[in-house]
């Protein structure tokens, strides 16, 4: 994440994960969530607040959830079942379930597949939001499986030449095992920023970069542009690459197939239909040992991820990284020391604690 | 393509579909490929020409072909064979064969698998230059498959904040049948453009945009740069977002994932490994039907294709483009009136016919 989309540490309230956890559990059962798919939820959006992934973390979406709890779009207590199913592939109807914990469950579907006959892959249709996608692909490591997940989420980014949101940001997860160096995992929009990103710059009072955004005519803004003008003057994101010069339709062809995949392919819908449910999702376990030797495998990807990281860097930066090493690193931080949540995010819990009659422990 | 990127007409000799078949086949053949496989690398390379991919077709690839296989870099007789499988699995030694010709093969495999058990993943190591991706791709549709294609190419491309080039351009190609709608054709290098767009510039004289490539000390070039600064000077291509701002990290990460998937995965190597064959490849066949009902399916798509096409189109622009659809016009206008090649390509042609005593039609 940029160093402006962080938490500056005189504005936080540094929280320990027990108490997150101990706190998040007893909401989402207040939400009608059973004790067990509750512990899935808090662990999920955890998870991300330990990565660093503050976007998708507590800090971020619970109040969207406790909000979608009580307002009908989640339903606390789904009845998901699998609709259509092959030895290596899955279509399962979620009835409105959170993301969040449907997600787990499918991806279990899918590395069981997996172990069976080499590839697993589910699509989840009727869905509700997913939380960090790389959660649920990073679940297929254990089992020596590389995995993947992605989701078709509501409009909100230009197609390349376009004046109208008909894609969401629509994000692609890759987690790969290794041996001794953290795993691989990959975990991004497809959109030049996640949509989240303007909840925290908001409240952070930051800029969005030159070029995340198009005017309400749909024009790339490439300089600086306050977020408060999406609301405002309806600009909007754009596809990853900002301008078709830049390559702006790879972005934009990328966004599309998770559409696809993560949504058409489930038989509901995709992200744009209107009347439809809005978030579909997409989870894959491939296993290694149906292509190739594991440990062979975990040694060459110790060998790859050391390559990258011990690239010459450019002036003006101190090194290279790669994918799941910056989260690696501040999930070991924040395991020690605790997570910084903004001062205001935290009021927001102890206020919903006090409205739910829920211990806030944070 | 940017409109500069195409042969003005006037430099171009107008070539026809067969004229070409019927000269590259002779070509090939001449290398000591046999005469199915010499088809198939031609259908490759002229389906290539005639969608507008012109990087990849005859014009731009076939002298590097001949010489690889005159400098015996390419085996023009592998003894390619499946060295593990699962159920919905292969990984493939192709023997130093040509993608071109050892892809469709592993495609073969792949939709073979994926009407067994829903989906067919194949991996394919010690391979040499895999054509247009989209080609292996697409040959889901016919199946009623989604078709998906990458590979790992030898480095060319720096990561975020790095100074060295560690990956290559490391395409993904995505294909997704509709009903009456032109087929969804995702296929983009991860890299701001394909390596071979650099060619095709030399040859038109051409800049290379802001925002493609870096200098030789690894900063982003945010102004037009001469192509031939790349011999000269070393300056190197950027990941798509260009800059970490943009989202650099982004396309750099996909590319990672490319490298994974189609290089560590298949056992034999990487990219960037030196000493080790450089290019390796990855496709798979998804079952529509072992998700979702076929009909409904492509219904669907022709509905999501439309809300693309039909999206208001900003400033500027006269309409908004899917991919698959700007190939898929190309294509049949090209199919009618010929393919422009650049005159100096024709030379090339014509020089090496006489060279190989092969009858040249074009």
């Amino acid at each position: 994440m940029l160093p402006q989309f962080r938490v500056p540490l005189d504005e936080a309230t540094i929280v320990q994960e027990n108490d997150l956890r101990g706190t998040v559990v007893p909401i989402f059962e207040k939400m009608g969530v059973s004790r067990e798919d509750a512990e899935m939820a808090a662990d999920v959006l955890v998870v991300a607040d330990l990565r660093g992934v503050d976007t998708h973390g507590v800090s971020n979406m619970l109040r969207s959830y406790v909000s979608g709890y009580q307002g009908g779009q989640i339903n606390p207590r789904p009845n998901w079942r699998i609709v259509r199913e092959t030895p290596s592939t899955a279509n399962i109807d979620s009835d409105r379930g959170l993301g969040v914990i449907i997600a787990p469950k499918a991806m279990e579907v899918a590395i069981q597949k997996a172990r069976q006959v080499g590839i697993g892959m589910v699509t989840i249709g009727n869905g509700r939001h997913l939380g960090m996608a790389s959660y649920h692909a990073m679940m297929a490591l254990e089992h020596d499986m590389i995995g993947t997940c992605m989701t078709s989420c509501p409009p909100s980014v230009l197609p390349t030449f376009g004046a109208e949101p008909v894609l969401g940001t629509n994000p692609i997860a890759v987690a790969v095992p290794a041996r001794n160096e953290p795993p691989f995992v990959f975990d991004a929009a497809t959109s030049t920023v996640a949509a989240n990103k303007m909840g925290i710059a908001r409240r952070l009072g930051v800029m969005m970069e030159a070029g995340w955004m198009a005017d309400s005519e749909g024009n790339p803004v490439m300089e600086e542009v306050d977020p408060a003008m999406r609301e405002a003057e309806g600009y909007q994101l754009l596809p990853l690459g900002s301008t078709r010069e830049l390559g702006s339709h790879k972005g934009y062809g990328l966004s599309c197939v998770v559409d696809i995949l993560a949504g058409v392919l489930t038989g509901v819908g995709y992200g744009a239909v209107p009347g439809r449910p809005n978030f579909g999702h997409y989870v894959a376990a491939y296993s290694i040992d149906a292509f190739t030797d594991v440990d062979s495998f975990k040694d060459m990807m110790d060998e790859w991820l050391l390559m990258m990281k011990n690239a010459k860097p450019a002036p003006g930066h101190d090194r290279v990284l790669v994918a799941g090493q910056p989260e690696a690193e501040v999930e070991a931080v924040r395991r020690a020391d605790g997570i910084p949540f903004h001062s205001e995010v935290v009021d927001w819990m102890r206020d919903t604690c006090g409205e739910l009659g829920v211990e806030c422990l944070v």
